[in-house]
């Protein structure tokens, strides 16, 4: 029996948890453990009480919405995302997947079903890392990646500790993170990126997560005078960081999979007659092939050894590096399944960003469910996912929590 | 008769005008018009009297000193250049050659020489440009290329006027700009480029000044997601101007002559993990051939294009054009004369920077003598001539000068 779930209450939903946590010029902020993060979690609580759900809340102030039925046990079937968000965010990241896991409850509720194990919704906290770093902060330490009292001690950039503002929030929970252990976990959301919208696919289904290696690369040169210097007799910063710019975009092209981006640059001194003597930028590659994304690497130290012998000094610092995560199989073919039946075109996809997806899939069978973003836009207001897209989503969330709870 | 200039008086004149007008840190900051410039010119008119010369000051504060030998008339015979520096400067630029051509003055009176037309040295105001835009303004002025109360009424980066300042410092001259009519002039100044040193030549004979083309170009690409969005999807404003970067590069090391900097640029939102959606950077090309300085231009011009049929949005917006200046092939000659005489390795070569010349050629034949400047350094503490050379540059002005007051 294919069952759907409440659409319209999940779009209202949405607006309103979206209403919620701007601030004075309209701009949503609800900053993880912020007094605007707050209102959100009350929100949502509400919303898991009216449901009948059980709340629980770990240290690190992850809350779970547990639908437990009598003599019903064993591991939950678990869907969730976060609420948090950036600064001036869009509506959807992170709550779609939240407020669409409570809807597949109340929708198996409401159709009598009887699940042969409990569901949760889970909202992680922090997975936005914009006043506490690392992002994906709540599910880490769920998964054991982080221990529980160093996260909560982590210092933000407004000099507050992450565990002294849960508290003050009344979200400073009991239970020890990781209690509970999932029977498999899936992960809704929006896509962030235009594959889907450009496709006309309105599901994508999430097979792995791409590799992540970000650097800092400076390059030392010569300043000089820009009208004095003959071009044979200058060692110029500026051209050898703009040569490996070109050279990143080429070799990004003409990898399988890859993504380059150079998204931050400066050059000392920065005056328009002058030779830069130096040129800062980061590095962003990605691919969803670690020996791929170890290529791109080694092509470019390959590269800036070049520069090296041509006379520049150039030094790299590695900022972060994420090996790429493959998802549960199983689950990947039951949201493939879900789609056919449903009669929603869907292809199998990379994630291009990072999801507490990629934490919990450390301890239980994991995968995703993309719909399309608008443009690929998001971490803007103008982010934006069609209704019918939305509602398509979480019914296939719908079907794969029925499967994997049955 | 050969005859010299009074080097050890010159080095310690250079020495004493290049500790006058530090700040509290140490660094010499003669800014045009400020109390610092006051003390220099002070000194310099000093040296003026003590030398028996008629001092006269204009009304956009240059300074003439004037031999006029009893009986001696006509127009001068004048070498000179500027006093004013930019911040944290070297001790040679431009005041080398003020001081040399009043040792030039010195040594011809010194030998009891009598010319035949009177000889001047000038001190321009506000060569540099830090404090009050455009550069190379006392002698523009002179030059009749701008009006002096126009020059006078320019408001400083520190909302002062050149005029008030003028005349707080007590320079504010009573002749009007242009009161004397050079019959030659002669610059003599470091070279500020690495070119002398690099060949071994103790003397360049300048006989032309690059063009200059200033612009600056803002490319508008798309910001997204960098981890989302892949390369066939992409418009990286960042890529874009690298490409631009390295075309003009390769461009200018093709063209003779020609040489090409991009000394600054800034990327938006310049975030690491976000597509660039604009670059903004400066563009300073420099010929001594007019036709090749516009075959630079239009090959830009064209790049651009190709950018915009990409997709991109490209607006340049026009910063500063300078024609290339040919300077006077008989003053060039009686340079490399000198030179040949006193068995000094010379080159003709061009000036890659702006000098108080190319605004005197316009009025009157003029050229300019180079000596090398240490590793090319120059507006900065470091730079540096070695003492043989700055007193055979001065010898050699010293010819040049004779043959032109006879």
């Amino acid at each position: 029996m294919t069952i759907a779930i409440d659409a319209a209450r999940l779009l209202a939903r949405l607006k309103e948890l979206g209403a919620t946590g701007r601030d004075e010029a309209g701009r949503l902020c609800r900053i993880a453990a912020s007094d605007a993060d707050r209102a959100g979690r009350n929100l949502l609580c509400g919303w898991l009480r009216q449901a009948g759900l059980r709340i629980e809340i770990d240290r690190i102030g992850n809350i779970y919405g547990i639908w437990e039925p009598d003599g019903v046990s064993g591991n939950p079937m678990v869907m969730g995302s976060h609420i948090d968000t950036v600064i001036d965010a869009g509506i959807y990241d992170g709550c779609y997947g939240v407020l669409s896991g409570l809807a597949v409850i109340e929708a198996m509720q409401q159709a009598g079903l009887r699940p042969s194990r409990p569901l949760t919704v889970v909202a992680f906290t922090n997975e936005e890392g914009v006043r506490y770093a690392p992002d994906m902060m709540g599910s880490l330490v769920a998964a054991g990646g982080l221990a529980t009292d160093d996260a909560l001690a982590i210092v933000g950039t407004d000099g507050t500790t992450l565990g002294a503002e849960l508290h003050r929030i009344g979200y400073a929970g009991s239970r020890e993170p990781g209690f509970l252990k999932p029977h498999a976990y899936v992960e809704l959301h929006v896509e962030q990126g235009p594959i889907l919208e450009a496709e006309g696919q309105p599901i994508g289904a999430v097979e792995n997560l791409q590799g992540i290696s970000w650097q800092k690369v400076t390059i030392g040169g010569m300043a000089n005078h820009a009208g004095t210097t003959p071009m044979v007799m200058r060692r110029d910063a500026g051209v050898a960081a703009a040569q490996t710019l070109a050279f990143l975009d080429r070799l990004a092209r003409d990898t399988q999979g890859a993504v380059a981006t150079v998204g931050t640059i400066r050059f000392e001194p920065n005056a328009i007659n002058v030779i830069p003597s130096s040129a800062i930028f980061t590095v962003d590659l990605r691919n969803p092939d670690e020996e791929r994304l170890k290529g791109q690497e080694v092509a470019l130290d390959t590269f800036l050894n070049g520069l090296r012998s041509e006379g520049f000094e150039v030094t790299t610092e590695r900022l972060a590096r994420f090996q790429p995560v493959t998802f549960a199989p199983e689950i990947v073919a039951a949201i493939e399944a879900s789609a056919a039946e449903r009669q929603l075109v869907c292809r199998r996809m990379t994630s291009g960003a990072g999801h507490d997806a990629q934490m919990i899939v450390r301890i239980a069978p994991a995968a995703m469910i993309f719909v399309p973003s608008k443009g690929g836009i998001s971490h803007n207001p103008a982010e934006y996912t069609a209704d019918a897209d939305l509602i398509a989503g979480a019914n296939v969330l719908l079907d794969v929590a029925r499967k994997f709870s049955r």
